[in-house]
């Protein structure tokens, strides 16, 4: 089953709904926080919330509450995020994939935050995604990967997210390489573009973002 | 003397020009690809702009042409993004300090890439700032530093850039904190809150990015 994740981030930077809708027929919807009061006004199915709404007003928290059927409040915790506490529910329930809104835009430290999450044991090995207007970020541990062109983003950048990733080959892209070690400040890999409507990227040592984007 | 970058970024997620020039009423204005027309537009004088300017009009150019006294456009170099090529013109002046607005919103891939570029070791060592209209983005090596309480900024994010940081002291903050290892995954030190007019912070490894942010 997909997962649609809608986290607290600002809804101006979110694709639209309808369109994730559209993409995601079937998919499962999860609020964190003020997502999942945006999931509600969209009028989906909010399967399950995840928060402690406390940057909802009055008469949202109402709005929501007409929705409990499927609603548990998850306390915060001390050590971990709203968004950590709603995908280690959500890797539980075997998730063909995972697509986050609302994890970008506004503050920066969330979106960095957000990105490191990715990289934690239990959530790399899955297909998690952030996604927003503009972007598709990916985050991978060593291995070999087919990633599909949607149409959808002109760019594919390769940005080690350690001080290193070695033995980075890329195919089917505007610009192939081969076996290359890229360190983090390096700007080889950035603005990359799709050649064929598959690429493949392998590498063996690392952890690599990989972003999708347009202007 | 104080410099202002202003990158080619979304103009959305620039704080006002004005705002910045009162701040910062003599220093010198550099404007990267799109951001050299902003500064021009806004009344601003030019001091030099690099890039190729083709994602400038041919209005927006002629605009810009009016203004080459101080200007030298720098052709585009294959290995170096325009804002590298920039930021190096910059660190060579001897600058007191380097605001850099224009760095953000729009592609996230460039705005991973602006960060991991303030890690070069020419840049790491000066003062350089990326400013948002609600983040606040700088990038320390090892060390102890001194952060004034601006008034304008609610919380401060004290987040890994490599896989470790050792050795983190927090004072002066809300949530203090005393010779921890704080890992890339961690959220202890996220969201933290002034408590004096001035925070101290110090580190012993790694690269710490320090994100003062507002809702």
């Amino acid at each position: 089953m997909e997962y649609i994740v809608v986290a607290g981030g600002p809804i101006s930077h979110m694709p639209r709904f309808t369109e994730v809708k559209k993409r995601y027929p079937n998919a499962n919807w999860v609020g964190v926080d003020r997502g999942a009061y945006h999931i509600v006004e969209a009028g989906i199915e909010l399967l399950q919330a995840f928060g402690d709404f406390d940057s909802l007003s009055e008469d949202e928290r109402d709005v929501l509450s007409l929705h409990t059927v499927k609603r548990d409040v998850y306390p915060r915790e001390k050590d971990r995020t709203d968004l950590d506490i709603a995908l280690n529910w959500v890797v539980q329930q075997n998730p063909t994939s995972v697509t986050i809104l609302g994890a970008t835009g506004g503050r920066l430290d969330h979106f960095m935050v957000n990105i490191h999450l990715l990289t934690k044991h239990d959530y790399v090995k899955h297909q998690i995604v952030i996604e927003d207007v503009n972007n598709r970020v990916r985050v991978e541990q060593p291995g070999t990967y087919c990633l599909p062109n949607s149409g959808r983003y002109r760019y594919v950048s390769f940005i080690p997210l350690t001080d290193v990733v070695s033995g980075l080959t890329l195919d089917g892209f505007y610009y192939p390489l081969n076996d290359e070690q890229i360190i983090r400040t390096s700007s080889l890999t950035i603005s990359n573009e799709w050649k064929e409507d598959k690429g493949f990227f392998s590498f063996t040592d690392g952890i690599l973002t990989v972003i999708e984007s347009r202007d």
